[in-house]
């Protein structure tokens, strides 16, 4: 049994992690940390989880937690990741860091969009953690960045084009929705029921939200040539999940039959990618507590543009689901162990 | 006072209708019609209007309506309406049709996405009741067409732009997403609680939503020249709302001062447009239950497009709330006149 | 124009308040209070209210409020309430305080429920304000009272019973179920989205919310012996609404009939009251938005036992609504000035 | 593999049957049938099934049936199950009926509360499928009828109290809140997103409610005496779940070691019931999607009322988990297999 341990288990993707977790039959945690729940349990904190496990949050040092664990889930926060991680690889533990820290190759653009980075030697070392096009590099990773829930759902929904020359790469523009659970579970107004129930609300309108940068990164590296988009996030009264709509220029004309065959030759014998058929969307409920991303297809042939929609559970796919995908690559287990859930619905 | 009948009670709009002309001071609900309620009261149908009417529905023929009242909402489906106007009008009532049938132009058009118009001699007269830009029109006309909920949003979002030379009115996106209440009162598995609740979809995707062609007929009369636009609308687990984010490209570098400047100009003293400070944005739930427009404005300079986030309650701006501030202006009372909901919140 | 202050603005409570008596014809806002918003408008706090006031709170002193207002809304917290009252009737004002400071009659009850008390004297000329029970002291208080809105929904779904001799006092069971927003806005993790949506709870089991001595309190002086009753609270995933199921059983056989006519008698006449016909429930969504408490009858014919549903919106009947009906009392405005607004559905 | 039958395959309990045996190792799902949906796959009827099963659904006859699958799954309503489970019986099949048809021992009383029976021989053979309560004759039994939702977290919330002399039995108060799930996923305007959200009301008030019959017949059997409940259902705006607030008056005066004790020592060993430690609350939230009862347990010692609190969700312990539970021990599978979900939070 492989020793993990989740740092920062307190927030709702270290909760994630313990629930996949449980369901896993290679590993057992044998750590958990939190300063604020110090002392308390894992079901005490997360009471869904009474009785799946016995784990105590406690406040451990990193030489504690290098002692309890052979592999490391990092679930905290930007700035404070890159503030532990640097350890753990030096005392030869495979870590996911599920931060932003790690996922910007550019040094200087992760300082722009966030602050200075006190383990710069070590981005480039860290292998960006989307299986569906990294599997090889993840495999033989000791350092994972784990992708953002947004450019999770955008990058999947837009790789296939971007291998081919169909689309104008100036045009991109993704229009993103998500659920609360993307804000975290610290007390904020805010995020507080009757603030977000029977409501939405777009936020960091205008190209401003910190996703932009990896977004941008990922496609400009499927593409070869750098891309700019317009991506604007939405805040629903959800839970979970996360549906992008992303509008693309074609630049010739595109049949449903050819723009299917991309998506179906990139995706298929992908575990966790789920090509609806022609006509067919997706919806956030039907991915709900799974690992799966559905994407649908459509051609607006008036405008001449593809319209494609893409679907996470933004705490599964699109943070933890994806994370233990990244930890079962990295240590030989099978891709899908304990990410199997069948998604809830209704 | 006013006689009003609605005609279609039965529906949300009618019930809408039914709230907001409880506050109207001028005019009295004489007829209320439905062919399914037949015999009960409103405040049976609707219990929220309980003490608030006295009003039975009733199956009444058009001669029916026409002996017991002045002035007429008809609020049932598209066809439906084509078939009783006429007999409205011709018997010198003065209508508020809040279906399809009478906001196309183009007959053709109407007939492409609807069905053969039966009534199309009728759609010239017809005024398009969008009190913000045509209120001079509306004031004399004696049938107005309702604008439908999506297409109110949108229009009022771009209108101030397609006056001007700055944006490219081949790149427009409106990426919309709307309450349920919007797919009606009728039973029907797709909007079963259980189906829509903690879940997000997209629907209707590549341009073959039927409002459509009235957002191009809109957009195009106010440009002054033909505009094609990609819609994508979605439903939201949320009962009352409808925001719509609505992309275009600049021609030119714009100032963030000059394109508030614009929106300023072409609504300050409109009653029910807000237009949100710089770095404001809407959300839904800060219209609910008013015939509030909201607009935000963003620039995403990098890519150097406009971003126009706009919001309104679908069944009051998007439907009866806007009938009534049609019928205002009809019959010459003050355009806010039971209208001055408070938006509830939260 | 009466110049009325709201001393604790940026809460639910206060922001309700705030738009109730913008439809409030014979008052102005003249002060609101805010510490943690000081300086912020009331529209930017709570930007459902932008173009309906031009209000800036502030964190006044009791002095200025003394200045600036002749009648005072007293939305802070207990223990800050009794704080300031004193001087608010030093000065003459007229206050309707909407903690629970000036509820119990009995300090020494407060004081084992709550804390010591500073205004003990005060307790004495405060006057309960549940209009529908005591209107003529109401209307000639200096100081009132604003009743809890757990008591508020079980006192008048019990008051007509309890002055008969039908039901055996002893056995009073009320199960409530209350919305999201009776848990104020403060920052908290357990009314965060994500936590409270979706879900049902209950909380202080067996007798322990703060509400039971009020309710006991009111419940023994309208039967004139003292009542204990077994009040339980839930959690509802909705913004506003408080739901009681109630429960007696009967010291003889009652009639439907019998029971009806005993609410009849008592309601009839009663503006805000809707005693619901044989076989009909309430529904929080009926009375949302509104100044309504509706009330269902049921008899479990098979076990003798009474069962009453009673539903308000919990801000507005259950507080601010409230709050504006002792109010219209105290000042000799008609009873239901700015409190007409039709229940909001869907 | 054992071959399974899912009879009325496109309800809500149907699917999630299906969601469920995905995860059996021991059974294959060899029909589902389904009138409305006959030649549609399940997967089209439950999107969120993609991927996970190739069943379609079709019209079979009972022959059919009988031919294809060695157990099933009767999730079809009351009545129709009455008329297929006495062939599937003679063909040697087992059973599970998870209608109302098989649960009530006195004829008598179904014809009272439903209709004729006409299977009313086999009525005695079946076996009431609550396993933590009967489990031996569960696995021996051919034909098992699966509780009701409300029966099984109000039965599960008191058993421990009826093997005692410690309550009074005739005070029995069960006030129950339960997801829209239960009233499954027929069309209609009742159950439409717009009617549920944002609200909360009981029906069926006063003990008409049919599963009255079958609590008190669970409880009477428990207690070996005939008892007599107050029953109150009401719907709550989410999906899944059931909470139950029962209130029983107390003999003499019990200390909360000793009611605590009584459901340890009921319920220890039991791999689904979650006895929370005292002073703890359930919530509906933290048993969503699993197999789980979780029970609180409270003292009014002011009133001598014990409360207590179970939750489960709805459409898995209070329907297709429970049946797949009832499955294993008939079969001989260990108990738990198939359900090891971990609840789904938030």
């Amino acid at each position: 049994m492989l020793r993990v341990a989740i740092v920062g288990a307190s927030g709702y993707t270290g909760g994630e992690l313990a629930r996949l977790l449980c369901s896993h039959p290679s590993v057992t945690v044998t750590a958990a940390t939190s300063r604020q729940y110090d002392g308390q349990s894992l079901a005490q904190i997360f009471p869904h989880l009474r009785d799946q496990t016995d784990i105590v949050c406690k406040n451990l040092s990193t030489a504690e937690i290098i002692d309890l664990a052979d592999f490391i889930f990092c679930a905290v926060p930007h700035k404070t990741a890159m503030d532990v991680v640097p350890d753990f690889l030096d005392a030869g533990k495979k870590v996911v860091d599920l931060s932003a820290d790690f996922r910007l190759k550019d040094v200087a653009v992760y300082e722009k969009w966030y602050q200075p980075h006190s383990a710069a030697a070590l981005v480039k070392t860290a292998v960006y953690g989307l299986p569906e096009l990294y599997r090889e590099q993840i495999s033989s990773a000791q350092l994972v960045a784990n992708p953002g829930c947004y450019p999770t759902s955008i990058t999947l929904a837009l790789a296939p084009l971007l291998k081919t020359t169909l689309i104008d790469t100036s045009s991109i523009i993704a229009d993103s929705k998500s659920g609360t659970s993307g804000a975290g579970r610290a007390a904020s107004v805010g995020t507080l029921f009757c603030e977000v129930t029977d409501g939405f609300r777009p936020y960091k309108v205008g190209g401003v939200h910190r996703h932009v940068p990896e977004i941008e990164q990922n496609l400009s590296e499927l593409a070869g040539t750098p891309i700019q988009v317009s991506f604007t996030p939405h805040l629903l009264p959800i839970s979970r999940g996360i549906l992008s709509t992303v509008y693309v220029n074609c630049n010739e004309t595109v049949s449903p039959e050819h723009l299917y065959s991309l998506y179906q030759t990139m995706y298929q014998g992908q575990r966790f990618v789920r090509l609806l058929d022609p006509g067919i969307q997706p919806a956030t409920q039907y991915v709900r507590g799974s690992n799966y991303c559905d994407i649908g297809l459509a051609l607006d042939e008036r405008t001449n543009r593809i319209i494609i929609t893409s679907t996470i559970d933004n705490i599964v796919k699109g943070a933890s689901g994806q994370a233990v995908q990244n930890m079962n690559l990295m240590c030989g287990f099978p891709e899908e162990t304990g990410l199997e859930q069948v998604p809830l619905f209704p």
